[in-house]
């Protein structure tokens, strides 16, 4: 590649923030509280833009409902549009109230699987509002002990469900599915790998697609394998980054395995240019829990490391790597790979970054900004609880 | 269940037992010989026909090409059907000539493809010369190294070999699709999940259904959810029964998690009962690798294993079980579950046994019976062999 | 075993129930409120009073500080024993101040070093009144990121704060050692393994033995072979029990896996029987975190699985599994551990509880006896909430 | 550090190559026969040489009884130093005599476990004899099912048989003792984990150390944490390198995770500059199996990924790093740490081996010095084997 085809190529580069990832989060033992987290959705939207404005690859934020609920969503949009960032994904809530103790689509009782359809079509009419493109499911269903339920009665609820809400999305929207092996569910989960998913999708339509979490996977699953089935498929419809190392560990993406993220971005790239249909239309969200991290120091590294692990990607040899594969050869082909890996890539970013008028060092700069001073002064420190906010 | 229903599930289980499993078998490091191990198809059959004679469900021997192959099938299936048995799913190899060493189906070269497929081909044929009804595929293709081959195109050309030896497959006979996440490639194989098997074989149409091999499953896996799962699309074909604690341990199926094997079939007996369409097709084969097991006792083992796990099963208080779960009540759901499995089934199986001119305890009758000590007698002991080099 | 001696063992069976499980507890997504869970130590006394009463086998109750603080602990030790129960082992909280968000014993400042051994003395205090005799520590010590701190310098911080710890345990009591792979670290955790634990108190004394909890080992462990390690070398302390699949899954014990449980009393039941040194001295305590559960239903089930795993394993016939070990006879040995845990124990445990004046079936009198509805009335429910109580 | 420090480091690496992974090997389905794979122990000693010459930090062969065996040791001993190799770690065979299908130090037979120790035995007398000063015990014992075998006794045995075996080693080497978690035993394994060695260590004495073999954890586990904490106690023997995704995979070192094998180098050098005793005694061994790979090219990468590795972690900023731990931190540490990964340290490695008169790219000289082309020549190819009957 061209320096400028690079440049071209690490611009197009777009990632989602989480509006949630920038209040206090925790682990099921403590929420520690951090000076200056944000307390509401506008200092949310504020935090996503400052990671944008020092990356300049993160122009939207993810919304979460009921946690970032306004009265008047063009506000917020005209709000984040001002801050230079846009609405992405809307992800609707169903595993908080109370009525989902045993579950939302899958609940035994139809009165609750109906308040739970309720829920997402109100997302829906946010996404409208909002000119959001993605509904991203999410479902914490599923049994904690065998027997606890019925497995195929829960899948055809699931069935049911899923139907109805993917009959009310705006022909311009796409409905992304996420699956999980467990957590909070201990024996089964009902959408519980990217096979169980992709069945449920096939039944809606096209616009209805895979959502990659890369923490959602039992041990030594191979996730860019996955995402190759799926891209081959035409049925790939975005990712939530972060790292693991155990179970859904929501570390920092890139922090736990770097190569793992880079060969995952492997895949894409060699998608992208060998045209492969949707491969650009994929979405990069990022979706962590930091518990003991600064929460716009982890972010901006979450989305750095993105970056680097797409720049590496951006390095491939894709002629010689294809020749080695044709020919067999296996520590050839595999090398071409891991010379990719190899490369700094540090001093191209830097390049590109002073480019574009961003900081070269997004990180230092934050820290010389004084943002989290500022945030604790003026925002304060919440009271430190348990678990997700409520 | 009335006794009189309670016999006639009993009597109408049965199990498949492998050729392969009367032989030796063993680990990477070493397989031990056992002395008067079957040395060839003939003794294999009249081994599997022995297990068949003791516990009354074992009425099929699954064979493997080449290990089988015989000058003349029928010699073969009338000799077997003079033992008692009958032919069972017909298994290529695919995976030990040379030709073979970087994959099968998903080779990067041509015409190791066409060698694949041919020898399914002639698989075609022993089916259809033994009257066998299932063709049962598993590939060892895949991966050692990230960057060895394209994804991708491996599995297109999966698809491609696919639909090619499914065209070619008589209307009365079914293709197995094995699945398996790593061994013996360490990276990325081929056909890696349940999803995976699945979303091929939609593509090639009804007759083409999933094999579940219990070793087959990343840590944590929910087995007996993806058995219901593809229950309820009608494709779950058959199983390959074996225990399992760390990776394919092929281990005595029942001998790590009796309790899972038990949900296992509490999954099964529940979708017969409740009608789900194709649940009285499944079939049900051992697979497994015994390294340091007396090969006909561990077999009985296996056997006796997956009918005290059924006979528990049958168990089941079906209407207070589904009564339980449409209340909400998690515990008392669970509780339903529990009973069945707590029962001791042994009383009953030795009634059945009695009733049906079986030895009342299978494993004695093998112990008393000889077979060891006659087969030590007539076959000798093989050389040892497998393993490092020596 | 005569029925005399198994009536005599198992009423020498003693659990203990943990205070926290009688309150709401969750997961990081969301806290249920339970109607009627206990709100205060007085209440979670007497729930686990009324455990005891039901089961007859869990007469003592573990304390949690600071959640189960008093200012008069006469106070509270004379009410439990009005209660029937006695007070079980003293766990100190490490790791929910917010001092200790990068660690207790192990964080780089000092001066959190000696409010964590502060707090321990503390505890130390509490079991000097309470006339309680373990000292349990878990540590959530540890790391979410490589270079994150110094590995070494942590273990030295442990071992100087340990050794200060136990030199102020009365020469009565015990320190037990839990450890722990992860969460909520993700990255490394201080006391990890049973080996780290293990030589963590070798060079403290005799009185520190570890505390083995069910739910933290990474998959695959084979808890049981530990247990018979440690019992091997003296150092077995004791239990959490709690079942898993997963993670640190929590849930009620013997529920996921009833074989291994079983699997893991029969090394106990052996190594008394053998007259191991210290097995009779091994405490037993539940330690789970009920999410979806009824509280008194849970904790009860818990203790009477646990009951069931124990006479299952009294059932063994120890002299001929030790006669078909020594001879190599793989399946044989195996068979009688199987033939111990096929039994049925349900009517001999039916009988021994009409013999103590026990309800037959403590579940069903738990649900007869009205509890849950009249601790709803009386206590109420909390406000849900995240987490783990603050 | 300076360049010349940085040469000095570079030039002290010294790496052993097992012997037994220059002819073929393979999984249990397989053994594909490579052209020209050595076929005795004088190919494969001089196959080591050609890896040292290439890579100049090779140094040493590590020898497999009875593979390795021949009549003369001084022999091999001068033909490996006329190759320019010295003789390293002596490894005896404890799982491939028929005696040992049930254990070697733990059978139930007291002759088996007598003939295990006098191969031990043997095997110093081979230490004697070449001058090596480690010897390394791997062992297979373990159970494939659950009261298989006594787990107590077992212990019992191991203790015996390896304070026989210490006894007569000579002062001046060491015992390396290896753990592994499964394979080939399935149930337990008899020295599971580095706890259950480091507790046989100690009843040894100060030249018995643990050996951790990259490959023999279960999934998660922190191996760079273990070495810390054997490093801190001074009972680190050394390493079997080679790569993990699943089981124990045996791939070549650093192509899985080459994050994880950095974070190992890393904290051995941060030993090494802190002046941990024992740190620069560590051994460092390849241990691979290679299935599909050039059989040179594999072990030739394996060392120069071993090499890249250990050149990132000496660019480490120990005292940034240090300082950002005791400030606690938490993304400025683990952001020293990833600045030293993130190097390119290919020039470095380029120059250096200039300065040393070594091929600037040793796999491009291999491939172009066509070693494996006069190999297949001179050699042949041994016939395929291994993996099941065929």
């Amino acid at each position: 590649m061209t320096q400028a085809e690079l440049y071209a190529a690490l611009s197009r580069q777009a990632l989602e923030t989480p509006s949630w990832g920038y209040g206090d989060t925790g682990t099921r033992f403590k929420t520690f509280a951090y000076p200056g987290a944000a307390r509401n959705v506008w200092e949310r939207v504020a935090d996503a833009a400052t990671v944008h404005r020092l990356s300049g690859i993160a122009p939207r934020v993810a919304l979460h409902i009921p946690w970032d609920r306004v009265d008047d969503w063009s506000e917020l949009r005209g709000f984040a549009e001002a801050q230079g960032v846009g609405i992405g994904a809307i992800n609707p809530n169903l595993f908080q109230r109370d009525a989902f103790k045993l579950g939302s689509f899958g609940h035994p009782d139809e009165a609750v699987r109906k308040e739970a359809v309720a829920h997402v079509l109100e997302c829906i009419e946010v996404l409208e509002q909002t000119g959001a493109k993605d509904l991203s499911l999410w479902f914490a269903d599923g049994l904690n002990y065998a027997g606890q339920d019925d497995l195929r009665a829960r899948k055809r609820r699931f069935e049911d469900a899923l139907s109805e809400v993917y009959a009310a999305l705006p022909e311009r929207a796409r409905l992304l599915l996420e699956y999980k092996p467990f957590e909070p569910a201990f024996y089964a989960t009902d959408v519980a790998d990217w096979g169980m998913a992709y069945a449920h999708l096939l039944k809606l339509g096209e616009r209805a697609l895979v959502l990659v979490d890369l923490g959602h996977h039992l041990p030594g699953a191979n996730v860019e394998q996955i995402v190759a089935f799926l891209l081959s498929e035409g049925r790939l419809g975005g990712f939530h980054f972060n790292g693991r190392r155990y179970a859904d560990d929501d570390l920092i993406v890139g922090s736990t395995d770097p190569f793992g993220l880079f060969c995952l971005y492997a895949e894409l790239v060699l998608a992208e240019r060998e045209g492969v249909p949707g491969a650009t239309e994929v979405s990069y969200m990022i979706d962590q829990s930091h518990a003991i991290e600064p929460k716009l120091e982890a972010m901006l590294r979450s989305v750095l490391n993105c970056q680097e692990a797409y720049a590496k990607a951006l390095q491939l040899d894709v002629g010689a790597l294809r020749a080695a594969q044709a020919a067999g050869d296996v520590l050839g082909a595999h090398g071409v790979l891991r010379d990719a890996f190899a490369t700094d890539v540090r001093p191209l970013l830097r390049a590109w970054r002073e480019a574009r008028g961003l900081p070269a060092d997004p990180l230092r700069a934050l820290r010389e900004g004084g943002y989290d001073a500022r945030n604790a002064r003026e925002r304060g420190t919440a009271a430190a609880g348990g678990g997700y906010p409520t």
